[in-house]
């Protein structure tokens, strides 16, 4: 059974279909007060794939001192792409001693986090920008040596809450030289869910300018509730590919004011609704909620959660 | 005290200035279960001229049978213009004779509501499309020869509960004819708020080739997590003029599905940030979202809710 999203039917003709990286395994997981198993990990991550994911940010190769709940890395790395062969399983690296870790587990693909400001690389890894930027390039420029896939995070892309707003050509700069270090995607990223419309429409339409849009891609959070909207400025500014965490769940630890991310369903919802096929299916996208809310203890979900519950139960009712 | 909307600035330069109607004491009111007293209303209408807002959508000229949340509408009329003498005060009128009333007790402003099916037309006011249009017209036509300004709601403009995506066409030229009618200002409605940013695009688009955009309106519901995401695509359509709802309250009796409003404080906080001014103080709206919820005895507030009272909880203690 499949949630038809009502009658809207876009006016517009064919558009291009768009990817999605459900972070929730990463970046939903990571602050949770409650440790989840390594079953309960790869359980998640078998759900989205059979809700259509093809990307999933399974998990984090940071310290297990910094980030307990990442402990596991190398495990949900080797289950869950045995569990999920057909899936992108990417995993974030901090640096060198990371990637190596997980290459080890057997990684095909990995991410790296450079934030665009002086403080928030100094909060989140205690190192400068500069210092910052090279460990990026370094882990990067292995990573393809490796034969992995690749992807490189901009975090702060907007606004820092450190610095305030974050310069253009910082980001402008930063991402050509993840670009040139080898990332085959460069993840503009509104880590602290600051940005607005404008500022998502000004900064992507320059990026696009310098960058291939089709390794462009953005991570936003809902924190201010203009998570869609956001979206749907950068779907109008090209972008094709989104991060987004299934339930709403997640948050940065190290950056004050950070909510969870953009929902995948909201964004599921509204891309279908405007004929951007996504490949992903509303229900499942609801039985991944429900079970990430019995590993929490808490309600989850998007923005849309309350009708797309609603119109499954009147779906059913009427089956 | 005014809330800072963080640190994101628009990367563009100037930006004309948006008109917002705060919808709440209608179309907010009007479904709710527990009886509100004239002076609620009256209190209401003043914490939003306070906030800034300088339209309001006061009351309703309804049958008291149909809609007796309504039937204190002339006293609302006449004690909210003394107290708020500088106030534009809409007030709804079903018909000639609703029109009457509202000029009667000294209403200087009236909206007719046109649904743009004729199924809606028959459950909302048990009369057909024709029918409907032709009482707009007349009552749109005695209001202007009364001197009064003029808005006219052409309602389910996007997707009838009863009858699915709406045509294009029939929203063009109902939107036509109100203006010959002499409305001077066109509302399109995402009644149920079942629209999404593309058909708003297309649709606000082609309005906007037959209609001068500054008399162009648009009233969304939030129903589907999507009201900052369609206002965002309003906004990039040209459209100045916004309906919205204090805390998001609102949605209307006669058609189901229908959720809150967009809420005032998620479109205020999303223009501004775009470097867009409404006037209005982000404070000052929830102010009036705590009255409201005094009032209603339940939680309130548009999606952006919990960020603005952390943010103001965060200023009062830094002050």
């Amino acid at each position: 059974m499949s949630i038809a999203a009502g009658h809207t039917q876009p006016d517009a003709s064919t558009v291009p279909a768009i990817t999605i990286t459900d972070v929730a395994p990463r970046d939903g997981l990571q602050n949770q007060a409650v440790a989840i198993s390594t079953d309960a990990k790869v359980e998640l991550i078998r759900l989205l794939a059979r809700a259509g994911l093809r990307s999933v940010e399974a998990t984090s190769f940071v310290s297990p001192k910094a980030v307990p709940q990442m402990a596991d890395a190398a495990d949900v790395v080797q289950r869950a792409s045995a569990a999920c062969p057909d899936l992108r399983l990417s995993t974030l690296v901090p640096n060198l001693k990371g990637l190596e870790r997980a290459h080890g587990a057997g990684a095909t693909e990995i991410a790296v986090v450079l934030s665009a400001t002086e403080t928030m690389n100094q909060r989140n890894i205690n190192m400068g920008l500069d210092a910052a930027t090279e460990v990026s390039e370094q882990t990067l420029i292995r990573a393809r040596e490796l034969g992995l896939r690749t992807r490189a995070y901009v975090a702060v892309a907007f606004d820092c809450p450190f610095e305030g707003t974050v310069d253009l050509d910082t980001v402008l700069r930063l991402a050509c030289r993840m670009r040139d270090a080898g990332a085959g995607e460069i993840v503009i990223a509104d880590t602290i869910g600051a940005a607005a419309p404008a500022a998502v429409k000004t900064r992507l339409s320059a990026l696009a300018q310098v960058l291939d849009i089709d390794t462009l891609a953005v991570h936003l959070h809902d924190t201010r509730g203009l998570g869609a909207a956001n979206a749907w400025a950068a779907l109008e500014a090209g972008v094709r590919r989104f991060d987004a965490s299934v339930g709403g769940i997640g948050g940065c630890p190290f950056a004050p004011g950070a909510a969870g991310n953009l929902a995948t369903e909201d964004l599921v919802l509204m891309a279908g609704q405007c004929g951007l096929d996504t490949g992903i299916s509303l229900d499942g996208l609801l039985d991944a909620v429900a079970y990430a809310e019995s590993l929490l203890g808490r309600p989850l979900g998007g923005r849309s959660s309350a009708w797309l519950r609603r119109q499954r139960e009147r779906q059913r009712a009427a089956a």
